[in-house]
């Protein structure tokens, strides 16, 4: 943990800035712009500030293969299976951005399958990691909250698996909850340890400040997963830019804990760090 | 549940007598003992009445493999993998009376092994089924007592069986404790059948009774799990025999519930039952 004494106590979590997946995704995109323009199909990863940074660059997001000119870069949270296979049989140059972790995830399932396990996935229906995943496996049931484990039938054989920035906390739950729907479980804590690491770290910090800034996009899993973690230590506010920030937040408060998302840029922290410096009490 | 009514409301459980394990581990015996004498290494199953009864015909019970004549009978515990070895070198006649869930256990570690994962078996130490099991693999800890896991050490691929006669409880409590201790864990609910329908056929007796009377050998584990489940709803004792009840535990106890193990013959439940109806208040 690092702290900056201004006029408040500002103290920035272990882990923060880019994990690696999102930092080679980054990489794979500025070196393929080189050779031209690039389309990404959805946004390269859940950070609009950094999206708009790669925008300049000739990187764009387009929505359908359709719209693709020449090279299509597949985002860091991977595509359904049948996009690749789609964009193959287009001819397309595919530049695969897929986080290691998710890649791993997706032939985990499949392996999983193929012994005859029933999936479970834990993660966010509407999240494009889950999305791909799901495409890997014909049967499968996704569990987000743990509410829905009632309806899940009973099956011989359940494997289990996690969004890669699943909170480990959740897992725990669920766990011995779904152990009862089968004879057979095999559990795979295929959450990235960057995520452990990050959500163990902002943790730590949210124990000793009176408030906590999580820096993300809106639209990240793992950036809303801190955010959950954190308030339920203490006051905790979610913002994508300096912009957001409110001086009414900061009233009173001494000791300001920063955490961030693994798409968080270290130039958005930058500027929210100092804004929150020079905010008077 | 079976209720007879004498001085006292007597209350049986659902599932009472041998189990499918037990009645064929004794029809073999009896099959064999026509041809000649059989001796089985270790008593065939936990009970010393039924014990005795075979004796009468000829099975009789021995120490070690040297003490055997033509015919060896494998124990309904089954035994360690190098005693069926040695027997077969010593050209035994090997009569196998291993249950055949205790069986499919033994096959199940040894494929859990040759998948890579650390085996933990959940059940007694001491225990003539574990040792069997633990036969067949060599990297393992036996865990009995949940403070056990502590001692845990953490292993990439960890797989967990049951001891066929543990208590489901105790499945759903170590779960999530060995969960922690690694990154990837199958469970295989190897706990049979009938087991969970006798501890559950014993605990709805239990609910209703003033005094619950297990009964099966002294030996027998899963007779002593009856007990230890009894015991959290009721007073509970246990006997082998019916010499061992006393008149004074069922002073002004209307309700009697009774359970037995699945090594427990119906001749030694109905003596318990007849004395049981005898008793003055």
């Amino acid at each position: 943990m690092k702290t900056i004494k201004t006029k408040k106590n500002i103290m920035i979590a272990k882990s923060i800035g880019f994990c690696y997946g999102v930092r080679r995704a980054i990489e794979l995109a500025e070196e393929s712009s080189k050779g031209g323009k690039v389309n990404t199909l959805g946004p390269l990863i859940h950070n609009p500030s950094e999206i708009k940074r790669l925008e300049k660059k000739g990187i764009t997001k387009v929505d359908s293969l359709d719209d693709v000119k020449d090279s299509v870069l597949i985002r860091a949270h991977g595509v359904p299976d049948s996009i690749i296979r789609r964009a193959e049989k287009m001819k397309l140059n595919i530049i695969d951005a897929t986080c290691p972790n998710v890649k791993k995830l997706q032939k985990i399932v499949k392996g999983l399958e193929k012994e005859g396990y029933f999936l479970v996935i834990v993660g966010e229906k509407d999240h494009p990691e889950v999305k791909g995943i799901m495409s890997y496996v014909e049967n499968f049931q996704i569990i987000d909250d743990l509410d829905e484990i009632k309806k899940l039938d009973f099956h011989e054989k359940i494997g289990v698996v996690f969004q890669t920035t699943q909170n480990h906390e959740k897992l725990e739950k669920i766990v011995p909850l779904i152990r009862k729907k089968c004879n057979e479980l095999k559990i795979k804590d295929t959450i990235c340890p960057a995520t452990t690491h990050r959500q163990k770290a902002a943790k730590d910090v949210a124990k000793k400040s009176d408030l906590m800034i999580v820096i993300g996009g809106f639209n990240s899993g793992n950036t809303k997963r801190l955010v959950q973690i954190c308030s339920k230590i203490v006051n905790t506010k979610h913002v994508e830019t300096d912009k957001q920030l409110k001086g009414s937040w900061f009233k009173g408060k001494e000791n300001i804990g920063i955490a961030a998302g693994a798409s968080t840029p270290d130039y958005v922290i930058k500027k929210i760090v100092e804004r929150i410096g020079n905010f008077d009490d």
